[in-house]
């Protein structure tokens, strides 16, 4: 989605990218961040078993939690590279990129919750990015439960964000039947109200800010909508399938 | 696939069946039998953890596989119920079906290979399937390393064969340059040749017969390829995404 430079545009992220190059099955994929071990973030791993080499890059917690599926040995470790990221250390995975990973308030995986679970604590649960590529700034927290001092410094500054959008209200999938949990119980805070997203980041000097990782219960997704219209104002895009953005 | 009757029709297959009904989120699958534990049959199961009730069905061996790894937590088992299926013994799992599960030459999952791996073993590993309703009897297997005596005498008279035509050539893959695997290495019986699934069911009785699995090498994808026309002329079906059948 970051459209750095020219250069990385053209290897990465253009339409003409994204088909198949040389080698049959071949796939432009040269590495995956994961930020969390959710069903969300992992399952997509097991449709890159074509034996193509790319690295995942994880904390320790997550790259535990897929060593311990025996699904994931599809993915063959001769192909494979299975890469510890460590909160606040730089690493350079090419293309010109620097990516930092900072840990943000979160909670385990759902499929590894058991008894009482912890919301909000900042661990390897969760992982913020900072990603820096010729001389632009990027954030990326798809999954935040509340705004930390470190959150709200790595955000200021940068040239664009983008953020957790799961819900708009706290309790919107409780209202509508569809779970008894709420977003905070999710390990997500709501775009809304006066612990919301869009009151934390208000006065916040960032280029670009774009909701993503919106849920389908989310009246942002609906154009025109009085939520939709709520983010617009205050500065916000909301983000689609397919989105470019260049820096 | 099976259309049994207009009632099954009308509850389970139609087009508008697999529309949400009732309630938001609703999916018309109420029960999953599992043939074997690789990936493509096992991973659809990360996408249906909307806590609407259903069974799953399959060998103690793969409900240990699912058991051992912890991301099929998701299912919550307060909605989604186990059930283990035996070597020819018939289940009733509603809607008017009988079904019978049988071991078939197969193999252990990819993911659970350790060391020298045993290739056309009846074992729990692989199951093909007899289904019963309203008079018809369809027989469904999507792997088979080769025809054995039951594989025979299980399909001879059925309504209908739904059978394993992951690739037409044994080497298909490795000419390709694509893996260096056999189908029989992995499991499965090619369409031609002396030992293929076009002679082997030659001259048995069955009302219909498609082939099923395609692997996206198998040239009887291609309409009007010899390939395909060789699987035509000896009484075969190609299937297809949406394909429906009506007994």
């Amino acid at each position: 989605m970051l459209n750095a430079s020219p250069d990385i545009r053209q290897q990465l992220f253009d339409t003409a990218a994204l088909r198949p190059k040389g080698a049959a099955r071949h796939s432009p994929v040269q590495g995956i961040v994961l930020t969390n071990g959710d069903i969300d973030h992992v399952a997509g791993l097991l449709s890159l078993r074509e034996r193509q080499p790319f690295g995942v890059f994880a904390t320790p917690a997550t790259l535990k939690l897929i060593e311990a599926n025996s699904i994931f040995r599809v993915l063959d470790r001769a192909c494979v590279a299975m890469k510890a990221l460590q909160h606040g250390q730089t690493i350079e995975p090419g293309f010109g990129l620097r990516l930092t990973p900072f840990f943000v308030p979160g909670k385990v995986p759902l499929h590894e919750e058991t008894g009482a679970v912890e919301i909000g604590a900042e661990t390897e649960a969760t992982l913020g990015l900072e990603i820096e590529a010729g001389g632009a700034r990027f954030v990326y927290i798809p999954g935040c439960a509340r705004i930390s001092e470190e959150v709200r410094e790595r955000v200021g500054g940068a040239d664009l964000l983008l953020f957790d959008g799961t819900t708009y209200t706290d309790d919107e999938m409780v209202r509508l039947g569809l779970s008894q949990k709420t977003a905070w119980r999710m390990g997500h805070m709501a775009i809304s109200g006066e612990d919301g997203s869009l009151a934390a980041f208000n006065g916040i000097d960032v280029g670009r800010r774009v909701y993503t990782h919106i849920n389908n219960t989310n009246p942002i997704l609906i154009e025109g909508s009085r939520e939709r219209r709520s983010v617009e104002q205050a500065g916000w895009d909301v983000a689609y399938d397919g989105m470019e953005i260049v820096l």
